[in-house]
């Protein structure tokens, strides 16, 4: 049994604030619970120990007869900490807290809520919220909230589960979801999560057998290793979670803050996140229940190549443009395909997708014939049918029923969409073989890639084989030299480089070296050495180099006075090849991710910059090369010739080791640039910021 | 009376090939027009001429007793010529031709329908179709359309106009219009458009008194000035227009190409017009629609500034991503509004979006006060109001009803959309009060900006001044230095350069413009000089300006012994500045259009170019320029000074002008690059392509 299982299908409860007005919380909650068939023990608590709403109640839950599975807790806020004592000492170790007045209004409210935590903690209680909305359980009749939906309407039972941190926006969903016939097994909100939080309820909602598809949504994350074992368990299951993450811009990130006091991070890193361990982000609720739709029927699309099939070449086209916008594709059929569907329809238009035109002289059952050509002929993944009205006229839908339920049956493993203004039953009957309708052309197909890539990240996160963590070490942290002798021992090859305290040592390195050189000021306290001038390339000869020297350390001083010098760097001018730009960044809930992008504009002109946590395997490496659109480069362009991708992934990985062996020392390293040439790759440039010394050495030299 | 008046809304109307078999088109047609109330006057037309359905039939048109305004003709392919002949001889100028079998289906349907055209030309007659679906105007009762939709639903009448190509398509999206309860003014589909399209149905739909706003979608176009003018007229009228264009992708095109047999055209070009038109383009049939129910209510806001008051804060800062990612702003609240909200509901989080939290202690009246100050104190465009579940519930609805009446009526200028689950009776009671009403949150926003962007491009399509073309030149093409020669003319600034034919006068030219120097080669037969190693740049001395003409014929003889050479091309060295591309090129369908990019990876890469009509006025070089993302680099980057914006602006209007001026004669400009400059600006290189010529060149060439 999952340790939530009590949580969320509990066979008695106490609800602790029961009350006669159900006007009130605890009434609401008291009557939704009542109401609604649910067969296990329900235990009201007030004070007055008289019945309440007609039920015998017990002024405290240590009077209870029994010790039940679970408690909501609905009183006002300060008198929820010794509630929760006293169901600790009852034995109740499962509780909702749908009580407001916690950490989302400031004050008091923060400290009222971290106390409520340490008593769970002391006792091995776990607890959702305070500021929950409670759950339900429909195929129990359990309707463990106050949610003012069930006011005018009940979601049934069914195969979605529903786990959000908001409460109204979990309840929108199950409702949206309910208003098309959409069955839900259970769903939470987990409000403030003081201690449980949405990646717990994801974890219970994988085991649970009654569950298909999970539908999740966040507004913060506290506990990033937490949330990617809860996805990882979900692929391991080959279980669906559609996601949804809000603050994606800054104004939403700045509401979310305000909202529940978490911080919503940066987005492309939960964005990075969700896509490696297999969850598949929705744009809106809606596209979430539309995907969660699809997935409820239990089989997800083999491949992305899609086969339409429509009566109309205008939506065909409309449905081919989303296909390719949502990155599936569209095999033409293949000639001896194409034959057999001219031989039923002769005219037919296109090779996929197939126009059947509305002018069906051999009636709708040839449907059934020309849909399996397609399936088999092109191994699509997916049909997508589209009947224009077909769905309404129950008169001529049975051919129509009957050749999409061949279909259906041959290819048990491939998914048959309907798209078509329909009537319930209809839909209803479609359903029941196992075919999702949709009216909307669009939604249809961004339903369909929905469910394809959450197969294909589920996969991707399956296969990707364990990364064991280099062992924890200790960082000279300094100056450009010392980051890059850091580098050098990780495995990154950088340039051959002298550091020079002496205007002579310098002249004798760039000898050594040959002309000409570059060369840099060498201060931990000047990370941004192009600010103070402190660079020069194209140093052509000696007289030069002396000169350099002392100008750099000129600039410096007079530029930063405080600064403490390390002295030169004198290095080798390098030309040619394609500057990147490659880092790490410990991301404060998701630990070190490694960044790649191209160097010059591209990143901050176009965000072409993509993310991937660290450590890096050597596919996931080129899985983030790849991720980058300005990678194309390395191919070699307009006839340049190929650059070394390989030296480039090395270097990432060796980074990303690098970064987990130091994640407790090291807040961010950038390699900027990184040059990959047509043989290897070498670190130019790289700065290291230490974990909360950098802030502390920047406020010192400022 | 618009010139279409009788097609659209005819007073009697002849059946060209009526059935009294209800399963042939000719059957269902007249059957649609007799059922559902159409008070005009209707005339079978079967050979027979005896009844049909019922009701007395002619054999002929030409054996009417009246001159009807209008027929549909239902006949077979190859009867159809034979009966417009007969339409036009009766008098009827204005008909719809139902019938399939022409250029969709190829081979002699294409000769046939242009032989339509052309008895329609001759008679001043104008049609729709061949394989058009018909038309609807529910106001009338009038349905003269086979669509099967009818078997199952009627659309009501309405504010909404549409016009599509494809008749499927059109019957999609009138059908989900209809369930969702909007109604239909007029709905037309035109099919292959041999005579009267898209574009023509718009100028009807505009000057129609009972359309509000207009649905539209195209698979092709033909006549670009046609469409331009149509969109253009909606705009001066203000009468929005909600746009969808299928076959933006290659798959999509391909398809469409398929179907309609006409040119998709390439979408970005389409795009730009659309978007210069004032035309709002729908992302699928759903947006549009969800646009359209916004318009419908007489308004769009006065701005793109969003206050979101919402129940749950989750929904919150989900709209808030939604509405930045659609382009429109959320101000905060000012200190006063802001105040003046926290009197009212002390516990509300947030300054835009406004979370009241769903504990109303003072009931839910207090949405008056606060809709109204955050109204008035961000001077709102629109306010969205999330309210979970409270659509659902008839008692506790009339305090939320009253605050959103009296937010409408105070501001009767301002866009006031409500976000709930809801009931129809209560969806219809907001709609009465002219508030919109939807489920789907993230709809509700693209809704809202769809709605206010629509209204944005209108305005700028009327401020836009009509520019007069330049008259017509003749122009003499060749090489680069001819190319730059008619630019320079046109105003646009060249570098100074020599054209050399001799090794003497090259080192002279480069002595005169002093080292280093550029030196190309100069072919008109050479368009790509780089491919055949036929650019030296840094040319240092007098010496390697002598070698440099020689070496440069050579390399350019052997790459393409058969080219013509006009010498040499000697030019001063350039550095600084950035690089961009400006360029025309002429649509088939829509003229000469300007283009503008970045020079470099950023055109190619990240596709980072935007279209404008030409010729272009200051205002809309300045839009064509703000349309490309790395123009921020004009503005100077990482501290470089800014550049000489102006100047671009003005090569480009320059460029824009010369284009209109050759339209005859040209088919492509390209200056790659164009430099611009702290000051000023340069064309650095320019390839004229003539039409036709063009083509005919390069193939001897080759």
């Amino acid at each position: 049994m999952h340790r939530l299982e009590k949580l969320f299908r509990p066979g008695s409860i106490a609800v602790v604030g029961a009350s006669g007005d159900p006007a009130k919380l605890g009434g609401r909650v008291l009557r939704h619970l009542t109401s609604f068939g649910y067969s296990g023990r329900i235990f009201p608590i007030n004070l007055s120990g008289k019945p309440v709403q007609g039920h015998p109640s017990w002024p405290n839950v240590l009077d209870l007869p029994e010790v039940p599975d679970s408690a909501l807790i609905v009183l006002p806020a300060p008198l929820v900490g010794k509630a929760l004592e006293d169901c600790a000492e009852k034995g109740i170790l499962q509780v909702q807290i749908l009580s407001s007045g916690f950490a989302e209004e400031g004050g008091e409210g923060i400290a009222m809520q971290e106390e409520l935590a340490r008593i769970a903690s002391r006792h091995g209680m776990r607890f959702t919220g305070p500021n929950a909305l409670g759950s339900i359980s429909p195929a129990d009749g359990f309707f463990g909230t106050f949610s003012s939906l069930l006011d005018t309407a009940r979601p049934g039972p069914g195969r979605i589960g529903v786990a959000t941190q908001s409460g109204a926006y979990g309840s929108h969903v199950y409702a949206a979801a309910s208003f098309r016939g959409l069955g839900i097994s259970r769903a939470i909100a987990t409000g403030n999560e003081a201690d449980l939080d949405v990646a717990d309820c994801i974890d219970y909602l994988v085991e649970d057998a009654g569950t298909t598809v999970i539908c999740a949504a966040l507004e913060g994350c506290r506990d990033g290793g937490k949330l990617r074992r809860a996805l990882l368990k979900a692929a391991a299951a080959g279980k669906p979670v559609i996601i949804m993450k809000v603050g994606s811009t800054e104004a939403g990130a700045a509401a979310a803050a305000t909202h529940t006091g978490s911080l919503a991070g940066e987005d492309r890193i939960i964005d990075t996140v969700f896509r490696e361990c297999g969850a598949y982000r929705a744009a809106s609720i809606e596209e979430m229940i539309d995907i969660a739709y699809v997935c409820a029927i239990g089989l997800r699309p083999p491949s992305g190549d899609v086969g339409i099939l429509t009566l109309s070449g205008g939506i065909g086209v409309l449905m081919a443009d989303a296909c390719i916008g949502a990155g599936l594709a569209l095999p033409p059929m293949p000639a001896p395909a194409m034959e057999a569907i001219l031989k039923i329809q002769p005219v037919a238009g296109g090779r996929n997708p197939i126009d059947t035109t509305a002018q069906l002289n051999g009636g709708l059952q040839i449907f059934e014939g020309i849909s399996q050509e397609m399936m088999r002929g092109a191994d699509l993944g997916t049909v997508i049918a589209y009947m224009a009205h077909l769905g309404r006229n129950l008169e001529r839908f049975p051919p129509l029923e009957q050749s999409l339920a061949a279909l259906r049956r041959n290819f048990p493993d491939r998914l048959v969409v309907a798209v078509m203004t329909h009537i319930e039953e209809i839909r209803l009957r479609l359903e029941a073989l196992g075919i999702p309708v949709f009216e909307d052309p669009t939604r249809a197909v961004r339903a369909v890639a929905g469910a394809t890539f959450s197969r294909v990240l589920q996969q991707a996160a399956r296969a990707a084989p364990p990364v064991a963590a280099a062992p924890p070490l200790r960082l000279e942290t300094g100056n450009e030299a010392t980051a890059k002798a850091a580098l050098r021992a990780a495995g990154i090859p950088v340039l051959p480089e002298h550091v020079c305290t002496s205007a002579e040592e310098a002249r004798a390195a760039a000898e050594a070296l040959g002309f000409p050189v570059v060369m840099k000021i060498l201060s931990a306290d000047i990370p941004h050495k192009t600010e103070v001038g402190g660079v020069l390339v194209n140093v052509a000869d000696a007289a030069a180099a002396t000169e350099g020297f002392h100008e750099l350390l000129r600039r410096a001083r007079s530029a930063k006075p405080s600064a403490r010098l390390d002295g030169v760097l004198v290095a080798p001018m390098v030309r040619g090849g394609l500057e990147t730009i490659i880092g790490v960044q410990r991301d404060p809930v998701f630990g070190p991710m490694v960044m790649f992008g191209l160097g010059g504009v591209a990143v901050e002109l176009f965000s072409d910059v993509a993310f991937a946590t660290a450590p890096l395997t050597p596919v996931r490496a080129e899985a983030l090369i790849d991720a980058v659109r300005g990678a194309r480069l390395l191919q070699g362009w307009r006839g340049s010739p190929p650059l070394d991708r390989q030296a480039l992934a090395e270097a990432l990985c060796r980074l990303s080791e690098f970064a987990v062996a130091h994640e407790d020392s090291i807040a961010s390293v950038e390699i900027n640039p990184f040059l990959v040439r047509e043989e290897g790759g070498i670190a130019l440039d790289a700065l290291i910021s230490p974990r909360e010394e950098a802030a502390r050495a920047t406020a010192m030299a400022d």
